[in-house]
């Protein structure tokens, strides 16, 4: 039974940390949870050094407490392990459980998040304190699911790094000249001639190998998830119903390869604070959403922590605009989550994060941001029940390759431009499906594609054999592919293809590239426009051209009038090949041109729509006043459209279509 | 007696450093000193390892020399420990008690001031030097006081300093509990159970803890105070009479709170290098000496250390204008300071300040420093005697409140916008004042207030309840208190005070701010100009508006029409809240409007004057001749002002006022 | 016998890493050498892992196949000891002969050069293999000549180099007396009363001394020479006639000084990457060139490496511009060297290179790269034997002095001004002559110049007592010198020379500066121009102005009027003094006016035309076609030129001159 069938309705709530608040405030908290309509919130998950003051010694009695009130009060319990943040008591008693970063400065307490992974101390006291959890609370009545760690992220360099690390690489090397060939360790006279002899990447003279590095970051991810599935199935045999989660999140620095841990958890939930406010904002909530729903498989997933009320951007604490919390929100339950969850219910006073937006805020419940919670609450309270539900899928035409690897492989400080970068070009193609009114999927390369009529792939630097294999019979099958310049260009270790780029592509793509031109400044196109980044010397072998460059090419190469988007036919399909980095604009046209619907950016523009089963979410995150096709009933408000449905500014409708 | 009976006149000259020169050219300074007409120099300020250049081992021979020299050209000596520069024999044999970084890198001798105040070894040997030189000199007839090492400054996170720092702890909280709810540690799993697992800031996975942070700042400068302390009873046993100090000086990297330290000497000194050109360094150089007299309890102080002809300014060594380092030395005087003193006598051929500027420069004497050097001299020796006596006190209507634990608490990482700062808050509401002509003192939020007639409140983000009070209590009692933005949020362990900001002012403002709004982008205001940085969302309570936000606001928060700037009548007195950043010229308004007078700015542009007792000193520091208002005479030229004085481009006047 | 006669005809190839690649590779690699034309290949720089597998164990079997192959292909070989990347064997045996990083961060393998130079660990074990190469290749039919290590570079502060240090200051100072007075350590109180006190720079409070970290980039240096004299050594017992060479290059990180080196090596090799593109490169590959030939004393040199068709700048790999691979090269053999080489040869597919440029790209043979690479070897084929032979010595009538040790002491934090560049102001100096079609060469300040019609001395801040006076012998003996701001003001330990500046050359100058005034912003001069960085307030004593500063002066100094450039007659000679930064066309007048011929810039631009002997290179860097003046013939293409020869944009000719 799917999680979200054990889990009724739609989730509100947020992180509730009630031990740093005297036990009189907790009544007023579950007064005001039940004013705000919120029905589920995440508890312990800083509470280790409350709940074992000292090795060994557990003091529930205070929780015990927490969790009667909450059910109580009609609020159920996300209860979390409270492993992310060993107490100060087992970091002195255990000096080499701490993390170590690379130039080998040890890490003390005094933050969060402070511990190896791999240290077995740590890794017993995590057991302990997660069957401890597991024996009194597995049949708690208020127990709704069970919140493993937070947020996954410590990388360390020590040594019992590295012997895991090692245990890792045998794993997944089987033997030492195997791994010599896919580090390339002849290179600068690297070659292990023993285990023992490799470390986890520390401060070295120059430039590190990137094979190196990129298996330490594959390395962590499976080692932080060893640690999840450890304490995953301590809950389990405890409590075998409830489902048990951990919340994800992605950017540059996040260890955690989301399609490796999807198969471990029982139900996806994802943290979320957008990086810049405004348009970009609601862009960014919509793909944080649409990666969630993907790394689900299309089932139901949780928007664990959103910031309500604020947006982290340049370093500065922006306020959201008005609605602008209900709208994000709804954005996400537009797009698979079954609910929206904050960090936190009631603002900290003091500690690191005392500037971090809180539901209640300091000022208070007699505030914008708490009256807006209301607000959102009453609101996902009146939305239908069988929204949740399993029937309300998301359907979505086009897929975006996204692999965190890429990311991680492009971090090299070696590479020829520092422009390249997964993840930003990924961004791009989402950003220019959005406006168009396209609901897209995120994809792994290796993934089933056959159910997409198009499948982008954007800077996909680092692709597997069997992975490209997958990809040209998605096309031969019939599917288009748009690939985005450094694509395919080096194998699952970081090795460059040989022979002319991007090797993995050539063939489908009916081009070869001779020769890469990064570039310093744009570069003009035939079409007017200009490519930035990067450029390559393409030769049609087979494909035919969209858009050529034109003169000058700022660094004097002779690339005028030479393709620089080009489509082929291969099979029953058709692969485009876009070898600079376009406008959005010019993207969008490319993506017009190999035959994908959309709409025209510009007429919707600002209103968001999406498709999820019989319902149609409509989000207007402009200034002006939208008209929304659509023939049915709006199950908020009961207002019926009839063709039209009329949005206004920050407006937002949930239609149940007409059959 | 206070110091400055017991040192007779102005002091003039600086630090003399001889153990750099052959014994030749001793005689030759003591000759040019009397050319410049220095009667005062620090000696042995950076001496140790020539004083004592083995454990144990003295040499005063050549100290014996130089004092006699000095004695014998009668310039006075400021004699220092050497404490803030142990020799390489030191740390080579207690390489435990040099400082260690918060990444526990330890730091190596080869700079100055590297040590660890907290060491035991170091306290030893620092105490041994100080009672080496009080034997020997306490009795020097050249003797006119100690000043004990310098710059206070080094801080250290070794485990010397982690367990005084305990013991500090202990001190300050009483107990466990009290220092676990002081700092919050509830939050992320901080708590402590054993005074043991206390460290000082180290490196750690993410944020640290404010609280933390800012109890190790007031740590590092008491502890440093009781190095000075010890010095102090030292040099004071064995030498009843004579005065003794150390210098003091601001900044961002300084862990000194000379609230705390004024008390501890018997003369306020400071050093002061100002950190721009042009007017910047004039204002500067006010507000330094401003808070040095306010330091001093409008007692005299003395400029202690400046630097001849030359600033520091954006990486570059700029030389002074023509006769800049003259008025820079006279507003020192008109200040309060008994005297003008520079770093250093003459400059240092080697080491890493051999390009810092001296009052003897490389060129030599034959240069327009050594000339405008002795020029200076000439005018301190011209000015009356008893302009340094206690009758001549420098009288403020307004204070400023300055607090360093603000600053100390705004540098955190974690703050809604990295334009929070007091310490620059605060030199704004100097700088507008001083360039209105109005003189201000600074003042601790715990002082009495009760002589000035407005006291302001510069981003003073953090306050005790009994400095909370205070402020209250100057108001309802008649006083007129200007508070601005981020103030009186958080409480001495910067916690935020609830319900409403800002909470400790909240009654007495007559206001209510419900919500923060950092700003990425100016927001216009009701008269046509500007806040920056910041705004708030404030509710009226009492109060009535002076300015009103305007649209747009450039998050989209609706702030249009609602108050920025407040008065509000309490008791007997006036609160204003100002709740953006705004110019120096919209801020003044604000004061004029809450009944401060002040001269037009622009009329007498670039001209300071300061009363002091009968003296009116009068500074033109700009282009232009300038009239001052004045019935007098001037007591350098002898001439006369009947009503106006007029000073050239430059010039400078020091007119004893008609009866 | 030179080496030159040693090695016949011009040297073209690259680094060759067979070990990188599968056997069957390299037969096609020899066959595409020959279709390229290359004759001479480095093998072996970093296949230390491959040659010793483990300690002792040697593994030639490869190499001696490798070798074979090239023999039979006709390729000559470059052998050379891999210490600069020892295996991680062998770090792992000995961690303690890593490099430690100045804040005792201890560097480990993964990267290239992680070695302490100074370890006796890695001394024998650098010894052991380069004696193992010795003994079975010295007298493989191959072998061309020895390659020792890899661009010496890697600094350490470990406690092996402390003691490597401490001798090293012995044998410099003799005394701890001379070291204290050298560095001057009466300031802040570093005396040192024993040896074991000093160190080497390592994280400390604050500013370092200068002195101290000057001598330990000399210390480095001399210390790596000392590593590449024992190889040498051993490689010279073993093949006595076979030349010795090792990759030099230069750069602010360099630490090695060239002038102490070339004694030392049978042939000059330098690494030459431009570090911009455009006529930037041309310009920097001219100066690297004329560099080089200095280093060698006017003798045949040896580009062993630059980077076929790419440029690395501004953190980006841009492709050279058609021919500009081709052009680079014959800029170098123009200016000296004896051939042409690359890194490498086959483009890496992995390793922290594998971006790097190669001879064969990753896309293979049929790409730009390599048919240009093709071009330049046939050209090489087809220029005349002679070329490389003694008779064919470029001649230079003027001089720019160069000395790291000026860059080193100009790194210190604690200048006036962070505009002071040695290099920079060199780099100026050669680009102006450049253009102006002047060639020049580079000579140490103690070296004779007596065959140089004219010396520039740009911003040289060190100068020893013995280089100065064969300075002003220059000048008295008929030259003429152009001396720079910031020149000749500190003696060889950096220690400021007193009296007035410059105080080395300020008799000959006859000029003498009363106070430094670096610039915040530009200066205006009498010519209209402007000058940037620096000023200086100029007495004339004897010499007159040829340009004086205006108004206004940024910092408001009272400079207008006074001399900003002067010239003066010294005994036979003349001396120019240059008090500021001037632009390039100013900089070129003042040459002018002190007498020194030059084309006019803009008639012949972007063509650059070097005498070799009897020949004439001329390359055209520019997009237009040019004439150049010759009577003689191109030896490649045997066209005439009658008193002019046209050359089309990008083209070249090598014109042997008549009679």
């Amino acid at each position: 039974m799917d999680w979200s069938e054990r889990v009724a309705g739609l989730c509100y709530g947020g992180d509730y940390n009630p031990e740093q608040w005297p036990e009189e405030v907790w009544r007023e908290d579950v007064a005001l949870m039940r004013r705000a309509g919120v029905n589920l919130v995440t508890v312990g998950v800083f509470a280790w050094s409350r709940l074992e003051p000292e090795p060994g010694r557990y003091d529930f009695g205070w929780l015990d407490r927490v969790l009667g009130l909450l059910h109580e009060g009609g609020v159920r319990v996300d209860l979390a392990t409270p492993t992310a943040s060993p107490p100060p008591w087992f970091t002195l008693a255990h000096p080499g459980a701490l993390a170590v970063r690379r130039d080998l400065v040890p890490l003390t307490h005094g933050s969060r998040d402070t511990y190896c992974v791999s240290a077995p101390e740590y890794r017993e006291a995590s057991a302990r304190i997660a069957r401890a959890l597991a024996e009194r609370y597995s049949g708690h009545p208020a127990l709704a699911m069970w919140h493993v760690h937070n947020e996954y992220g410590t990388p360390c360099h020590c040594d019992h790094t590295a012997r895991a690390f090692r245990a890792w690489l045998r794993r997944r090397h089987g033997t030492l000249d195997a791994l010599n060939e896919a580090w390339t360790t002849a290179f600068w006279s690297q070659h292990y001639s023993a285990w023992e002899q490799i470390l986890p990447p520390r401060a070295t003279q120059w430039l590190p190998n990137p094979a190196h590095a990129l298996d330490f970051r594959r390395f962590l991810s499976d080692e932080m998830l060893d640690h999840f599935r450890e304490q995953r199935d301590i809950l389990r045999a405890a409590a075998p119903g409830v489902p048990i989660t951990t919340n994800l999140h992605f950017g540059a620095w996040s260890p955690v390869n989301p399609w490796r841990w999807a198969g471990e958890m029982d139900l996806i939930a994802v943290d979320h604070y957008p990086g810049q406010a405004g348009e970009g904002a609601a862009e960014e909530t919509a793909m944080a959403a649409d990666l969630a729903r993907s790394w689900a498989g299309g089932r139901p997933w949780l928007l664990m922590e959103q910031a309500p009320g604020m947006i982290h951007a340049d370093g500065r604490m922006l306020a959201k605009r008005p609605g602008e919390t209900l709208r994000h929100s709804l954005q996400h339950v537009a797009r698979g989550s079954k609910g929206a969850m904050f960090f936190q219910w009631r603002a900290s006073r003091g500690g690191a994060e005392q500037w971090h937006a809180g539901m209640v805020p300091h000022a208070g419940p007699d505030s914008r941001v708490f009256r807006e919670v209301c607000e959102l609450g009453a609101l996902l309270g009146r939305l239908p029940a069988d929204l949740a539900g399993p029937d309300a899928r998301v359907e979505a035409g086009v897929a975006i390759l996204w692999d965190p690897e890429c990311s991680w492989a492009l971090q090299a400080p070696s590479l020829p431009s520092p422009g390249l970068d997964h993840h930003d070009a990924v961004s791009q193609a989402h950003r220019v499906l959005w406006r168009h009114g396209v609901t897209a999927d995120f994809a792994h390369p290796g993934a089933d594609l056959s159910r997409y009529r198009m499948v982008l792939a954007p800077s996909l630097y680092l692709i597997g054999d069997a992975e490209a294999a997958n990809l040209r019979a998605y096309v031969r099958g019939g599917g288009t592919l748009v690939v985005s310049y450094f694509s395919g260009v080096a194998d699952e270790h970081g090795r460059v293809r040989l022979g002319g780029h991007p090797a993995a592509f050539r063939e489908v793509l009916g081009v070869r590239v001779e020769e890469f031109h990064p570039l310093p400044a744009p570069v003009p196109l035939s079409d007017g426009g200009e490519g930035t980044v990067w450029s390559e010397h393409v030769h049609l072998d087979g494909a035919r051209p969209l858009l050529r460059y034109a003169a000058p090419h700022p660094t004097g190469a002779e690339l005028a009038g030479l393709p620089a988007v080009t489509v082929n036919r291969a099979g029953a399909g058709t692969a485009c090949y876009v070898s600079t980095r376009l406008g959005d604009t010019a993207y969008a046209r490319v993506l017009a041109a190999a035959g994908l619907p959309m709409e025209p950016a510009g007429v919707g523009a600002g209103v968001e729509t999406v498709r999820r089963g019989p319902w149609l979410f409509a989000i207007n995150h402009g200034a002006d006043t939208r008209e929304v096709k659509a023939h049915g009933t709006d199950v908020v408000t009961g207002v019926r459209a009839e063709g039209t449905l009329s949005l206004a500014p920050g407006g937002t409708a949930l239609i149940r279509l007409d059959d």
